[in-house]
């Protein structure tokens, strides 16, 4: 895992990395929130007044317009080539920042400080980057590697639940994607999940499996899309969120989308029918449930145009077993409506 | 030169790079100028509706409104990640497409058709994406192939003058990059340029130049620095221009760059003084001097803002002779106001 640091000193390796900078050449992206509980932990004493830019949360700021505004400040401070942002937060702030970094100056280096499980175990690891764009999820953004990412699992602990179950969605579907062994410590952890002892390994164990993945194919045109598991019902599903308003978090949308893609997978590639129901229960154990109401053929419209899409109709990757997978499956209409009533708010 | 065709038959050679594409998936980008003089000659009869998109002509448009325009375009039409934009038009349309499909759903392929000999010799390859930001040239933009550069030389016939010569600058560039014989053959061209029998294959050569510096150094850490001679004096009198919105050429504000790079070249390099001489007379002669009155001082902080300089000072490519070139070269702030001082318009 090249670029990719476990730590317990965030605040050491950050300083390491930045030395050969020099102090106008380090510009900070942080988020409101981010900059109230997580920014003090890096003893940024050093930054020069107006490097540090800080977004609004919440995902309708993650537009065109806040990358504007990175880019103005980035401009009128002189930023050059050889300048870095950190990006410090979310895979909001990672999406964002990283996209900035890559189209500014036609790309500078980036940082991530991943501060939420969602940005360590996904959003920060693998070049994606993006924002959303005429109502569509990272509809624009570039493939682009940051220089570093340092992941310091000390953040977590003062991570609201939700935000914890949101990036445990992408675990799960990491233990889908590797093999029975890792899957199983994770369908044990407890409830607490972070709070599990195994957990920082498993942490570790989780961002190997993406870092492999991407490693073998960085820009998505053949096995990386096993990483969309669970994502395109998913997408589709957090797209109503945006639309509506309504407070979903990533990861309650793609641990619905992986019941649903899941039980595709049953239906098409013979996967284990108990340890999908196990998988289910396991699932609508942890997750909250409260999702828009939309029509099947709403949700279906909106697959229709997820760039994962290389010809008409929706292209699903699907699991034989735990570690068996097959990417560009493309199902009916009828079979992705059957699935999506697997879910428990279309009963 | 992989990936650039020369023909005489751009319509056949666009309509056989198509046929793969079904016609809802390829989309067109061009300005009002282009598809008026331009666009007959491709015979695009089968694009559906909405899917050619025109762009206000001029340096303003090349804005972030501009490509969230495109964006909006394609999104709203459902354009795929196996979708193509062919930007047909000059280095405005080019620098723009490219741009925007580098970017959208991460990155869609493009196919460039330049039309003006500026787009044909520099702007339309090797892969340089853009916009103006913050009223500075190219602040944003990507590093990014296209698919296909097809080069037709038949456009040239219908360009007013000033369009010829703006390209013709980064041809004179080509020449002093790549050595005496060829830059002699430049040389020696009658001024009406594209009328000069040897014209076509010297288009060749020259786009061969570029071509080759490029595929060296794609992301330009180093030899590609090259193309950038004329450009950091150039694009500083280019910015002032779009200020002042005074109506630059780039060839124009780059010729007057090479006139005063290549004095620092004699001064720091030991190129000739009567070739500087001899290049000097053949700019002023074919060159419009009609440049915005501003302050030397204001030319050099605009320099310092150049995305090419990666510590503080002004980098420069300088030669020693025809095809002998160094790059990397920071000159002072009292050597760089020397230079400018060779301008006819700080007389």
């Amino acid at each position: 895992m090249d670029g990719i640091v476990f730590t317990t000193d965030v605040r050491k390796e950050l300083h390491e990395e930045l030395k050969p900078y020099g102090e106008e050449n380090v510009f900070v992206l942080t988020d409101k929130n981010t900059c109230k509980y997580c920014l003090p932990l890096l003893e940024l004493q050093m930054m020069l007044p107006g490097h540090v830019i800080v977004l609004d949360p919440g995902e309708s700021y993650k537009s065109l317009e806040s990358v504007a505004k990175i880019w103005t400040v980035l401009s009128e401070k002189g930023a050059k080539r050889s300048s870095v942002l950190v990006n410090v937060g979310g895979g909001l702030v990672t999406d964002i920042g990283g996209f900035a970094a890559s189209c500014f100056k036609r790309g500078i280096r980036c940082i991530n400080v991943p501060t939420t499980l969602l940005a360590q175990v996904d959003a920060s690891v693998g070049g994606k980057t993006g924002i959303n764009f005429n109502g569509l999820k990272n509809e624009i953004g570039t493939f682009s590697v940051p220089r570093q990412v340092i992941i310091d699992a000390r953040f977590l602990k003062t991570l609201p639940r939700r935000q914890i179950l949101s990036g445990f969605a992408e675990m799960l579907k990491h233990g889908l994607l590797s093999g029975k062994e890792h899957f199983s410590k994770i369908l044990a952890l407890g409830t607490g999940i972070i709070t599990g002892e195994n957990f920082l390994g498993l942490l570790e164990e989780s961002v190997a499996v993406k870092a492999r993945i991407v490693e073998e194919d960085p820009t998505e045109k053949g096995v990386r899309k096993a990483l969309n598991f669970g994502h395109t019902i998913g997408h589709a599903l957090e797209s109503v969120a945006i639309k509506e308003k309504m407070e979903v978090y990533h990861g309650d949308a793609v641990a619905m989308g992986m019941i649903a893609e899941l039980w595709l997978s049953v239906m098409k590639k013979g996967f284990d029918r108990a340890l999908y129901e196990r998988v289910r229960a396991f699932i609508l154990n942890l997750y909250p449930v409260d999702f828009p109401v939309v029509s099947l053929e709403q949700l279906y419209e909106l697959m229709l145009h997820d760039k994962k899409n290389e010809k008409s109709g929706v292209n699903f990757t699907l699991l034989e077993g735990p570690g068996y997978f097959t990417i560009d499956n493309y199902c009916s209409r009828s079979e992705i409506l059957t699935a999506l009533k697997t879910l428990p708010f279309f009963d």
